[in-house]
């Protein structure tokens, strides 16, 4: 799909300028003047600075929690669903890590109405891994994880993929997608564990956000 | 040790102003005015705004290396000497959270010469982690790290607890540092790991910031 409206030209320039010099170091003329509009036309079309940011954000997360269900949907064995979450967030922070990025780095620039909008977003995506931890549990496939405390840290370890990730890299993306997967799994305390469906990822991630390294917005 | 000196004032604001708003989000006068100076006496104390920044991420990655080469000293065992690496870095990024967090996130923003030496100490910093992940390896306590995979993953895990670490979440500080080590170790192929000498850690951490919590800036 090709950036065809001035709302997704507004969305896309502004995930660039917002991940790469933060939200505060963004001023409305200068996306304006990215997206080659006035700001009065910039206000038309997506509010304030702020509420640009939220819809990213937002935008972001539903497109993470759509994923992530579809990744885990009639998937019962915990350490399959959890190995595939972990593998899905690899490769979308590696392949939007613009976005990503500006999710994970941000959210402390919201006004606290908003914030909490994003952190219940947010929240929703997080259930997810919750959840197929929480079974791991009962299963007896995973330790306890006292507080979320493996949750959170695995959620950091893999959101960190969007700050160093480059394809010019020595591993293929699928690799280190799967090789994140059994550190995950492992750290979880399951012994010898298989390396989930990556190839199923991949295709999510695909049908997700489109074409990866185009200059398509989906 | 309490902040006594213009270019100690200088530094703490700056910690605070990058940390929160970003580097780009911050402008020369801001700085000047939160540390009660003119800009004029603010270049002659600290030259330019990102010459400010590489100071900032030199000063925070020293004391990473010189902390994280106290805990490894005379200890032989890779799997101690990797899970007081992990425990030093969460309790400095739980306890520094503003200063480690400009050296992680802020890193792009330098120019390439300035980039250069702040990436030169980070990898002095992060070669205490991949020694101790070989020796182990070698060992047989770990298993292998194609392309230095998990080192980068474990780092990321261990840095986002600047992102969210509050002093008054349920687990204590200490027992956070602890899971996390066994986290790591897990993950990176050790059985019924043992946790590492956290209080170690935590003496190493305050005689190489001084106290925390408080107002000090050692």
């Amino acid at each position: 799909m090709v950036v065809n409206t001035t709302g997704e030209r507004i969305h896309r320039v502004a995930v660039e300028l917002f991940a790469s010099k933060g939200f505060h170091g963004v001023g409305i003329r200068e996306l304006a003047q990215h997206a080659q509009l006035s700001s009065a036309s910039l206000y038309h079309y997506m509010g304030t600075k702020e509420a640009l940011l939220a819809e990213i954000m937002h935008d972001c997360l539903r497109r993470l929690v759509s994923a992530g269900r579809e990744a885990v949907a009639s998937v019962d064995d915990p350490a399959e669903r959890l190995g595939r979450l972990v593998a899905l967030h690899v490769l979308a922070h590696a392949e939007r890590a613009q976005e990503t990025a500006v999710v994970d780095n941000e959210v402390n620039s919201l006004s606290p109405a908003l914030r909490r909008s994003v952190v219940a977003a947010r929240d929703s995506y997080e259930r997810l891994w919750a959840d197929a931890i929480a079974d791991g549990q009962h299963s007896g496939a995973f330790r306890a994880d006292p507080d979320g405390v493996a949750r959170r840290g695995l959620l950091e370890m893999c959101s960190g993929v969007a700050r160093w990730y480059s394809s010019t890299g020595p591993m293929p993306l699928d690799e280190l997608a799967r090789e994140y997967a059994l550190l995950a799994l492992r750290a979880l305390g399951a012994t010898e564990p298989a390396a989930p469906d990556v190839d199923v990822c991949r295709e999510i991630v695909l049908t997700t956000w489109g074409a990866v390294g185009s200059a398509d917005f989906a």
